[in-house]
């Protein structure tokens, strides 16, 4: 008769009430000690961890015991003597006397601690023993997060009318699809089937095909220069729905995403979230996600100092540029090795000087206040609400250029003057995007969404004069300074889908090659549909407290895309190469 | 002001109740009719179709409308004339008598029909315009099950502890992994990774990990020949789970399919389900996944007939072969030519004869009755339980061969005489199959299942002097001769493993380089786990009663593994390949 290993109880279960109860427990030997004659072990499951107490008669089995081993027990709980209670352990009251004990596996010595977390491990050495990062308690919980999350979302969307509709992983390549994994045939050797960078024309074919609102937690792929926080797999939330307008779709998504947040984190979030046009956010905050945590908005100031003497403001004035600034509330505490230390920060976003101004004893100080008229100083001091003790630094470049080195300043100094409220969450949705922007590299307009995006309906006759004013109807959700989502109105019309991509530089015959599918499917009744995606992985950090992405994934890749657990991508058969007909130049 | 298109009401909820109730509706212009100066209009979603009358005003704007046109309609509800109803209909008491009309989406002519779905189209047609073929009802249908299944499968496993884990789509490709889908890295030019055939390792991983309890809904891939069932990529149930019995596991799974299958069909079932060893499936049935919703049972009769002079059976007997036979309930109907064909039917199979008698007024009656002696005669009666008017077929042969033509003859006589009760639903779980067979091709023995099944305890002694007698501890579950899922409690330990590679030929070089990270895993303290994957293509096919896989899958691809609306697997640019470092061998 084997050894019956089915537990009675999980590791975080056992309490006073359950005094003199036979149980049956299995799981890891957390730590062992060996005190006045007996062997006290920690038995540890991924739900938490109980004391055994092993008499001398099972010191002859349990001599070799060591961590990580996997036991099975038999015994009986007993209370803890006064004083030896644990009030850190949920099982803390008690421990089990062992009657029988069972070995189930035994363990070479980790390559680093699993009970010890705090210990800090390379993270190569973590990612090759992957298995062992999972069970210490860290990723474990993370992952049972990102469970728990996606079973949310699940349900949520579901009782809103969603069905999860599956699309395929092998899909066409695009011939500028540069960031494409692709994937060879065998039976057409010389062709490629290419993963999905994203579902969004499936999402948009199964609104032409009636199925009304879709979702999918989908996995997606993109070959890319990996930056410190990209995956080359990550996990979109993916949404899309018929006959219903942009606020329709922004409340549900609202609704979804206090649920979650709420539900994982101990929080409550205020609806409807804060909304903000493109515009303001960058006038505002110099980018399009700003962190709302805190304020310090920026203020433009190009029409008042246009009125001082100052050359560098002037020259940037005169060569289109724009001169902004940000206030530090009480920042003349600031020391000159300090200033110089934020002028060397935007100096690395290429921005060449960094203007200063204290306000103390009720005026303005520094080197260039010569320059600025009484007035200017007035108009400034008005214009920015500069109070007693505070700093302003000013930049003046091209205005693209200035905003960027702002925000990140804004976000620098947030983080170093300690403004930020960790526990707090600041979602805003940033509306009225450009529908394009011009790339210098390509010459052409650019998609600021995706070629797919509706432009607002007012401003269609926009089109044919000035497509670069045109806006667009896409809205993204930020919170914390990410952009956690994105969506759109889609365009639903051939003849204007067509319009875009033209006004994008893509020939028919382009056109119709790449997207000629999906033309089709608009010449054949499509409604007007919407839709929006989250980027699960990113959602995850912030719930999981946490900055990298390779927390939140079971089995991430490094940074340079490779499986060092598994040890890949790796060369292959040359009767592999053989049967797709492909060789591999040197 | 554009016209506020969305609806008060879905296209199957509007009743008399709601006589005079005004109302928005969208959908597709499904048929239009014009009679007595009206027009009237079946508008379709995917919920159902509501009746619209356009009066004389709206006639100018209606005038071009046609079938697959997306509008959007501003009405009130009226009660439909006595004699107008129509009962088919869950709309059918009602019309709408429409006020302002305003068309959405115009639509060319479709290439098949969307509303008359029963007429026959052609499947390339089918799949190259698949978002008009999901918009047909069918295909809708489906889908909406397929995401109705997930769900509640989903649910299921959640609330019996799961978690749901993704595991990566980039993984390696194994030396020997003919049917993997290679993926070309660009970061490292020459190395490839592999899609997964399954996520067997990863999910052993996780309990090794210690996440107790996982699933997943996972995509797997596989690049084989395709058979008319199959394809390049699919959909598993995948489950796993630690510290438990076969029992355990088993009984959930069992009270997962009740739960799915009551949900979907309408149906009672009874638990637990039936249990059958594999050795009994053969020899009753011929196969490891019987179809029990009818009897004929198989009975060999190898000792009986060895005392006929039939020298057929008796040459098949010398050969190592065995006899046997299946008995047709009032079989002796049968015509001569019948008999032919079935004859011809197990002559494709590779089966030389296939020997019949008929009892008939007490007595054997065929051509081949006079090599039997009267006590051969009436054992085989007895053996048999040949009565008054059945027809026994025989046939000798090899053993495994024997089995097979059976096996099919079986189901197609069921088949040709209408015993199948299509709405039956039989469950049952083979088990105990052999844990290895003998490969011809490769010389070498392979697993029946894989190579991390654990053979059953009982067995384990054998593994040294009979390794062929091993059996598993594998169990598949059948429904109605179909295999719908498998699984097995799998080795935890590290030397069971190695000595069950070294069975199947697998060297200790190769052993390190294919599954080193795996029995690395297994030396730090494996718990005892054991899963299931069940195929949701082939239950969604069973659930949706349909006999292509191509209905159950939104966007699939042909038997040739070739995807007709999005035209690929197509050609690749010239600078894909050169970053690739790949060229295409002619």
């Amino acid at each position: 008769m084997p050894f019956d290993f089915r537990r009675t109880h999980r590791l975080d279960a056992l309490r006073e009430k359950d005094q003199d109860r036979e149980v049956t427990l299995s799981g890891w030997v957390d730590r062992r000690r060996d005190h006045g004659g007996l062997i006290f072990i920690d038995l540890r499951d991924r739900f938490g961890v109980t004391q055994l107490v092993l008499d001398p008669e099972l010191i002859d089995e349990a001599k070799d015991l060591r961590s990580e081993w996997v036991i099975s027990i038999k015994g009986v709980v007993k209370k803890r003597k006064e004083g030896m209670i644990n009030p850190k352990l949920l099982t803390g009251e008690i421990e089990v006397a062992v009657s029988a004990l069972h070995i189930l596996s035994k363990a070479k010595t980790p390559p680093f601690s699993i009970c010890d977390e705090e210990i800090d491990t390379n993270e190569e050495l973590r990612l090759k023993y992957r298995f062992l990062d999972i069970r210490r308690g860290k990723i474990q919980e993370n992952l049972v997060k990102r469970h728990q999350a996606m079973h949310l979302i699940r349900n949520f969307l579901h009782d809103q009318g969603f069905l999860e509709l599956t699309t395929p992983i092998l899909g066409k390549s695009t011939p500028e699809g540069a960031r494409d994994y692709l994937v060879p045939s065998r039976i057409y050797p010389g062709s490629f089937f290419a993963l999905p960078q994203s579902p969004q024309l499936f999402k948009q074919l199964f609104m032409v095909a009636g199925m009304d609102r879709y979702f999918q937690i989908a996995q997606c792929f993109r070959d890319e220069d990996l930056r410190a926080d990209r995956q080359p797999e990550f996990t979109q939330i993916d949404v899309e729905m018929s006959f219903e307008t942009e606020d329709v779709l922004m409340s549900i998504m609202e609704n979804m995403i206090k649920a979650l947040f709420e539900n994982q984190r101990d929080v409550k979030i205020t609806l409807p979230f804060k909304r903000m046009s493109h515009k303001e956010a960058m006038d505002r905050y110099g980018t399009d996600k700003p962190d709302l945590r805190f304020e310090m908005a920026l203020v433009e100031i190009s029409d008042i100092v246009k009125e001082s003497a100052f050359s560098v403001f002037l020259d940037a004035l005169n060569n289109e540029g724009i001169v902004k600034a940000i206030v530090i509330k009480g920042g003349s505490d600031l020391s000159r090795k300090s200033i110089d230390d934020y002028t060397s920060f935007v100096g690395h976003l290429g921005i060449k000087g960094l203007a200063w101004m204290k306000f103390q004893e009720g005026k303005l100080t520094s080197n260039i206040v010569k320059f600025f008229p009484e007035s200017v100083q007035k108009d400034l001091i008005e214009r920015a609400n500069i109070e007693e003790n505070d700093l302003i630094f000013m930049i003046a470049d091209e205005k693209s250029k200035t905003n960027q080195a702002l925000d990140h300043l804004r976000r620098k100094i947030a983080s170093d003057r300690n403004l930020i409220d960790e526990e707090r969450l600041e979602f805003l949705w940033v509306t009225d995007f450009p529908l394009f922007e011009w790339s210098e590299e390509e010459g052409r307009l650019t998609s600021v969404h995706h070629p797919f995006t509706s432009p607002i309906d007012e401003d269609l006759p926009l089109l044919d004069t000035d497509p670069s004013s045109v806006r667009s109807s896409g809205y993204d959700m930020v919170l914390n300074g990410y952009e956690i989502g994105g969506g759109s109105k889609r365009i639903h019309n051939l003849e204007l889908q067509s319009k875009i991509f033209k006004l994008l530089g893509i020939s028919e015959k382009e056109q119709k090659s790449r997207f000629g599918f999906f033309l089709d499917a608009l010449s054949y009744g499509a409604p007007p549909h919407l839709g929006m995606a989250f980027g699960l992985d990113r959602l995850m950090m912030i719930i999981c407290k946490t900055d990298s992405i390779r927390d939140v994934i079971a089995f991430p890749k490094t940074q340079k895309s490779a499986d060092l657990m598994l040890d890949c991508p790796s060369n292959v058969g040359k009767r592999q190469l053989n049967e797709l007909k492909l060789s591999i130049e040197n």
